[in-house]
């Protein structure tokens, strides 16, 4: 497996797209804008899935599935949402082809064969799902529900990227209804929480809780509340987000109940979702000009095992010793894979491993043999130690929380002192330009505003940030009076 | 939550739908054909997932994912596939919806978004596999490829029924690209082993497995594995089927490798899949007039405990008690709930319990609080016992293997006793009319024969069984020379 990954540096983005390649994580398919994930990338995947659905059934929620297609009728009936996603979604017609009298051996779609009403593939499930809420609610008694789904979604964007922006894409979505409004916004901050606690714990990204202006909130939502990340290039990346919903879908579908006084109400609503663009913010987190970069709670392999030998007595020693340390790392709860193909040389193997972010690597050969050692390779630090035979398991185990915190926190200063507190706009441009990251700057609170920094710089409002200070100022770009400091910048 | 159960005797299939909505399962959605299915059944299909996916990748296999969507031109590629799905395809024409100019507030297809290539939503995945295996295969190097996808399809179906045939399903189906004739066969014996071993260990369901007939086969397939299950009312029902597909779909889309002797081969290939479809196996195979029957080892909850009480100082030391037994259990490696529900008298629950399944039930009064005992109420037997309550959780993990095994019994008796061999067409005739269940018959090899009887009966060839005894004879309808007895029945 060679390498020749083009550097950071040369080129961010091209360096993304080859690694997400080369690292065997996905590729693009025949149909345009769809990915393939391949194994290694949808064994990441699965960490996560496994993770956020321990999360939500701890926060009190079950899983259900709901169909693929959305009736055009159903679709268009919360107008916002309609003319949210109406633009990128791909819509079935017709439910069968025939053959092709003009090309023999070719197929058609069958014009007899044309639906009543078309069926639009699902860009987010709001209308089929509270379509079916209303038949599941009658009274408080019946709320709240707190279901989740994981499922795929289509949203035929016209500029696409491995994981961060696909035609077709993997996620879980939650909706749930709730008898107030209260505990409608609680349940949707409980969520965004759990995103952030997730982030944080397991894909060691640091990220910034907030709430998404108007212009930036979810086609149909009161509040998004939203956690934010930053790149190594300084741009952000919209890991996940949390929507209240209000009394929106319930009044677009007429899902009402008989609350605890006796009286017929609207029922309240959110959703919240993460998808396999959380792949690309974990990639572009960590990962560095050798390739991926994996945090261990999320790593397939946590420690990879290389023998170095000359021959097949020497193999058949270090097989020994391989197979007592894996049993060690498996007993500490640490996967370890021994890679004893013999087709390919250690070079290429350290290259492989390298490359596709294995945490740590183990080493032995004839030498360490004699000396009861092996060799450790950090693959975030790149760093190397002899150490011990019969301490290298829990070395290893140790090590793997340190990778992780270490990569944390070399991504939260990273993050830190990539937000600058800026005065003016001139100064806003230029730290955009060259620092990059978040711009930290007061914003009257108009979309106005908003609408023309995002013109003249691109960058967009990221989040009107929870913890901030309530400082009071004057609009970067206007001078009006601002009630607070937002975060801007470039983002994916 | 009241019964009024349709019962078996007057109306089975009336019986099965009645039951799968009321123990909250499964239901119709908004969207002909496709079902919702509720976090109860969705519970379920979880279970089956977690344990499928650990027997695949004990055997070797790692999960990734690919597009919904199949370009037509390489839908229509492998002939007989296409042919096989083609009638019954949902198919993407347009990818945009604009604002209708005649109906203010409605949205209809934009004419303008129209793509040059219409997609199909997948009916099955060999197709954009194999095109995408072509880019990944170039040597026996690079073989066998060992994926499976846990996904969704489409097939319009005209005549859906829950869990049985929907127009959406959820499915895993396996896709594995090998080296040499005998390694695919072995792989497609492997999976279909898989299968049986899951449905008879965990889902306590005796199944044959023996090979399709042609006209039974997989479109696209040179020989079709599979695993036939009977139903209570004397229906047989396809399980899973595993696929040998030779060189069709390398021929189809030019997989060629270059073999260890340095000559270009096409791919050999394999599919296998089993379905939600299972869930409606489940349901008929155990459940009775009084509601769902679950197997222990699929069941969301296997023992639920009902406080019987008066007031709440007797609710209190009964919850002490409560979840004393639930910790026990839950070391025991046994799931269950406490149903403190105060909205709900222990009658109703005793209902719900009943009708969804729960293998084992748990009650506790204050007499039983004088006495130290427990009243423990069997599902699959509906009998009840009163034991000591410090042996109560030894007592139901003990019960958890009984009633697996138990059921397992049951379900083997009735399926053996509804094996009946005949030799002449008026026997086949009477006995699927009166016995039901699978014929086990001589049958001349030929389609014409068999879509005869189909006609004439409904009957099909279920299977000629693996196992089965090579015993020559004539044809039960032709008297033409038989190589060996065949299992028809009528089948979902
Ligand atoms: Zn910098
Ligand atoms: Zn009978």
């Amino acid at each position: 497996m060679s390498k020749n990954l083009t550097s950071r540096a040369e080129d961010y983005s091209k360096w993304y797209n080859e690694l997400v390649v080369k690292a065997d994580l996905a590729e693009n398919s025949a149909v345009r804008g769809c990915m393939v994930i391949k194994p290694y990338g949808y064994a990441i995947w699965e960490k996560m899935q496994a993770e956020l659905d321990k999360m939500f059934k701890e926060t009190g929620h079950q899983n259900a599935y709901f169909p693929l297609f959305v009736p055009k009728s159903l679709f268009e009936a919360e107008e916002k949402n309609a003319e949210g996603f109406a633009k990128e979604c791909a819509v079935v017609t017709h439910y069968r082809l025939q053959n092709d009298p003009d090309n023999p051996g070719k197929l058609r779609v069958d014009p007899e064969a044309k639906l009543e009403e078309e069926l639009v593939v699902r860009p987010t499930s709001e209308a089929i799902i509270w379509s079916t809420y209303k038949n599941w609610i009658q009274s408080y008694r019946d709320l709240p529900i707190l279901i989740n789904q994981w499922a795929n979604v289509v949203r035929w964007e016209m500029r696409t990227r491995l994981f961060l922006r696909t035609a077709e894409f993997l996620w879980q979505e939650g909706h749930t209804a709730h008898a107030t409004k209260a505990e409608a916004i609680a349940e949707a901050e409980q969520m965004n929480n759990v995103y952030a606690e997730f982030a944080e714990s397991f894909m060691a990204i640091p990220v910034i809780q907030g709430v998404k202006t108007e212009s930036e909130r979810f086609a149909g939502a009161v509040e998004t509340y939203c956690i934010e990340a930053l790149m190594q290039d300084g741009k952000a990346l919209q890991a996940g987000t949390s929507h209240f919903l209000g009394q929106n879908f319930a009044k677009a579908f007429d899902v009402k109940f008989t609350n605890n006084e006796g009286k017929l109400d609207y029922v309240w609503a959110t959703s919240w979702g993460v998808s396999t663009r959380l792949m690309g913010a974990l990639i572009m987190t960590h990962s560095d000009d050798n390739g991926l970069v994996l945090p261990p709670n999320l790593a397939p392999i946590q420690v990879v095992i290389v023998p170095i030998y000359k021959n097949d007595e020497q193999l058949e020693t270090i097989s020994e010793v391989a197979n007592t340390i894996k049993n060690e790392l498996k007993a500490l709860g640490v996967s370890c894979k021994f890679d004893n193909r013999t087709t390919h040389r250690p070079g290429a193997k350290f290259a492989q491993h390298e490359l596709q972010g294995v945490p740590l690597r183990i080493a032995i050969g004839p030498k360490d043999l004699e000396n009861k050692t092996v060799e450790l390779a950090r693959r975030d630090t790149l760093t190397k130690e002899i150490v011990d035979l019969n301490k290298v398991a829990t070395i290893a185990k140790g090590l793997m929380t340190e990778i992780q915190e270490s990569l944390f926190k070399k991504a939260l200063d990273f993050r830190n002192t990539h937000i600058t507190e800026v005065n003016n706009f001139e100064e806003f441009k230029k730290v955009l330009e060259t620092k990059t990251g978040f711009i930290s700057a007061h914003w009257d609170g108009t979309s106005e505003t908003e609408q023309k920094i995002k013109e003249l710089t691109k960058a967009t409002i990221r989040c009107i940030p929870l913890n901030g200070e309530k400082e009071t100022g004057s609009c970067v770009f206007t001078g009006n009076p601002s009630s607070g400091r937002v975060l801007f910048a470039k983002a994916y």
